[in-house]
């Protein structure tokens, strides 16, 4: 940690400092420039709340060196983490995955036309909501266990692997013989709760980024699983909220390539929730995989103008085909494919 | 709800439109202009999702009219709510209600110390946290029921009441003895499960607003608790997330007088997260009851250098009645007054 | 122009609006439903501060249905706008045009070994900055004229078109006889009078999009060009301004496809400002091109360690010649090509 | 600086480090940690690229532990500026300044009849806009010269000082006659030729803040002015842009007490454009001056309705007297007067 202390500090005040830091275990040197005195400070707790040293007398600045998280941080695995899901696929290898399906499951009809679509077409895992965070009370809020079991019924019929919302603790228990893949919305990445409880669970969880989560915070809270034993986390962007209202979100797509940087885990991109429009979805789902993505998340259904849920996100079958095709020439670009 | 069509639009897709809107259940009126046709739909839900109809064919825009809450609007309750809590207090009234104390509770001798203070100094609620949401999994995580407890009796001690954040669905039944208002934190602002069981309880509930939300997402979470039954809700800014990053967040006073005007909620407001620096909070706190808040949180600490949790935001008790001072001379100006 | 009345609103307080709309010359159509009254007001100025009428008695929300721009929407030209620069060289049709070169003019040594570079590389445009906008009075400032020579001759020599930033009025008559292209940057999106100039000018304009500028306001800056008679307007996307810190500015690269649907006119990224850091450039160059940008920037330099400004996002020669022959093989994905 | 290398650094890496920052004439002292090396770098220039270092190999962050002014900065005057302007009233002092009048100047009429007002109410500083920035190619642009004549002839029949906006470097000297401040508008902030010139008058210069600016970034843009020899600079906020799009910006107060801080310059506030809607405005004066304002830009119109510009956001005469009166019962909370 460096403390940079104002250009007028006294001797005191920077005693005072030091003291201080000392006596939080921190052992400390001491640099005096021209203008103004650095102390740097080493060896103490990577969760220190820097700003109680900014209120100290003299102090103008506190600076974190060591990035708060440990086992989310690329040190931990310099090569990388790939994750094993069931039938031999793997996130985070030479293959993008793609997740695809209906944002919420709507009946047996909807889900196995869908499934058999996305899983033609070369997607891996079906992606559907049985439990949906909806902002308003009054709308649809999905079928619950039920839907749970004709995700797995459907995954089963057509070989692809099943991945769901949970939204609170008390879903685990329930999803768990039916889901590979638990998934964490953007609204709950911050649900320390939910998340220390599914640091206990021997299932993969994909952990969707907070619309106003800085990166180091998406892996403060990959952190929270992975300290409870599970370190089979996937990181994934959906989009942020900023100044532009044209789309519903801003989808991040530079988090890509600085996730990749700065975590082992595999990094993935949700385009149809970062754009909300379904004519977006395909150049963004592009542009993710040329930024080097590791998997995808993709809305389908087989007709979107009677979605109970997000029906104007959801690529038409066609479009989603459309769509692979693209993606299986570009991904040769980053030295990676599709199946 | 207001469908702006293309400028080239064609006839087939203004009654494709048209044909579509009735179906949905709307009675709708056309106005054709000199540049583009503009079609008025009337009558259906309020949680209608205009996306459905952005991504028809010859659609340029949809536009939302009413409101998509009913019972947290203005309009509900025009003469405005007060809030009747125990001890003769009224959020929303003409007195301006502070609610002080530590960040978390830490020990018997911190909280008496500390409601002793903020007592004295003209604070009517305790606010205290049991349960603490923290970024990092290795931070001081609360004192879970003791701290409970020990709220209670500081509360009953010094005649004040005791507000407390409730982080889960579970934690519900264990504060319900101990709490006189439950707090819902801003990244539970969204934690749907949440606020629905809230709804069911028949203690007031103050919920803040997520770093990230906009006032009308706010008005819906305060909407999923009415419509369980329980319309005491205080509503409460407390920063929210913009590019400036010399604050933690940026305190957004404007949404007091927004607030007040689009709903009958009380709103409040917390200048100590708004800001998370000490020496921000007295201006910060002035300002919002110059912009005409109903209500204050302030932390307060008798030793903020040795606290467990958020001491650099935690106002010194000469501090604290300083403030109260200074309150106590801008509260008329706005037509109110403080205790 | 739609305002929907509030709830509560009487009759006098709908008719005084109506008269008011009026009164301003549009026609009005007004629209009963069950809980509010709407008017859509058809006919008057696409320029309306509609706002004006936010403020009157019982009005809730103003909508403004058409663009307040004209000659740059989509309308205008449906088939969008191609255009011709020097050398064979088109932007917006079925080739990606790579503008490449130094952030900064330096030498006759840098500029022309980087042109040599880049042109054999396959850019088809020397981009180099010969007025430098910096934040700090006391950074480099550019070599101004002497720079704009050599990029003509350098430009010249190597067979590739010129493009350069034009920060002021005084500056336009200097550059004309050296670029092609003149570049109006982002701090400078909302220079009215410079764009007013620029409009009388009968060279294209690049134009970035500003840090905080939605994308109806880029359009609105093209817009004022466009209104002079200067119809050869490209835009482009350069980064916004959010809450992440990690990166300088976010490349928002879903405002290429958005722009493509609003507008005629071609859009193009600059990852380079767009991420600050030359790690982020290659895949966000590819990610732009996956999204359908018309034309990329890039800043290339030979020794980027020892460049006067931005040396830090520059890439080294062997990284602009491979991320060409990825761009090569991401173009036809999208139906397009790479030179 | 501080250079903090990544967890893995090796010894090569640190010392490649350690010799570019010594080429570049800093002098260097290495802290070697448990997990990781920090390097603090002294002595050289303010105005450093961080991100050239942040490229290098082996580098996981750089902090720039100096403030990259100097002219600006609280440590260059700690006792803070007053700035004299004509009539005896000064800005940064016991008194807190109000600048109000029309948005823009529209006819001699208007002009004294609004100047009459505001000056019986309290106001010192009569505050139009004779050359407008306005959005669209087809919106009113302002009287010009013929409307600053108008400025100055109403100012001095009514004994209140002038402010007028300047656009752009050749409307200084056609101003300066006539005006006693110079205004830089927010989209202005970073007109790095024009701020360069207003260094070179002999006039003070209200600077506002751009509306994607940090606070830095309006410290920096001050510098440019001071460097060239004016220190008489007065900043002011007037709205940033964020996610919530109720009001047109979000009036950040809280950057009146953090410029306070970092500032030896004088802070003042314009709610009318920081909110954009006339009913916002009080509130927000009220707020502004509660967290430590120094002056405050009010718009007023004795007939908002009939404005041609930013009608909205003016106060109707009463308004604007009621306001002056709460104001003067706020002011005395934090320690200053209102005349």
């Amino acid at each position: 940690m460096i403390v940079a202390m104002q250009e007028g500090a006294n001797d005191a005040q920077i005693q005072g400092v030091i003291e201080h830091l000392m006596r939080l275990g921190f052992s400390v040197h001491r640099t005096t420039g021209e203008r103004q005195t650095v102390l740097a400070a080493v060896g103490a707790r990577t969760d220190f709340d820097t700003r109680t040293l900014e209120v100290l007398d003299g102090v103008e600045h506190v600076h974190r060196i060591s990035a708060p998280y440990k086992l989310a941080g690329r040190a931990f695995r310099p090569e990388g983490t790939i994750i094993q899901l069931g039938n031999g696929v793997r996130v985070g290898g030479g293959e993008v995955v793609v997740m695809a399906g209906p944002c919420s499951v709507e009946s047996r009809e909807q889900l196995f036309t869908v499934t058999e679509l996305i899983a033609k077409a070369g997607a891996k895992v079906l992606r559907g909501g049985a439990f949906k965070p909806r902002s308003s009370p009054y709308s649809f809020q999905g079928m619950g266990l039920e839907g749970l079991k004709l995700l797995r019924e459907a995954g089963d019929k057509f070989k692809v692997l099943v991945i769901s919302e949970v939204m609170e603790i008390s879903q685990i228990s329930i999803m768990l013989p039916y889901v590979d893949i638990f998934q964490v919305g953007a609204r709950n990445m911050q649900n320390f709760n939910l998340l220390r409880e599914l640091g206990k669970v021997k299932k993969p969880v994909l952990l969707k980024r907070g619309i106003a989560a800085t990166l180091e915070e998406l892996l403060l809270s990959a952190e929270y699983i992975m300290a409870g034993g599970n370190y089979d986390v996937i990181l994934c962007e959906r989009g942020i909220r900023t100044f532009e209202t044209y789309t519903r979100n801003t989808l991040d797509v530079s988090a890509i390539p600085i996730i990749k940087k700065l975590s082992h885990l595999p990094m993935t991109s949700d385009p149809s929730h970062g754009t909300g429009l379904r004519d977006k979805v395909p150049p963004m789902a592009c542009a993710s995989v040329a930024a080097g993505a590791d998997a995808l998340l993709i809305e389908v259904h087989h007709n979107p103008d009677k979605a109970l849920s997000d029906g104007a996100q959801s690529l038409y079958p066609e479009q989603f085909s459309k769509l692979m095709e693209q993606l299986r020439m570009i991904a040769p670009a980053v030295g990676r494919k599709i199946a």
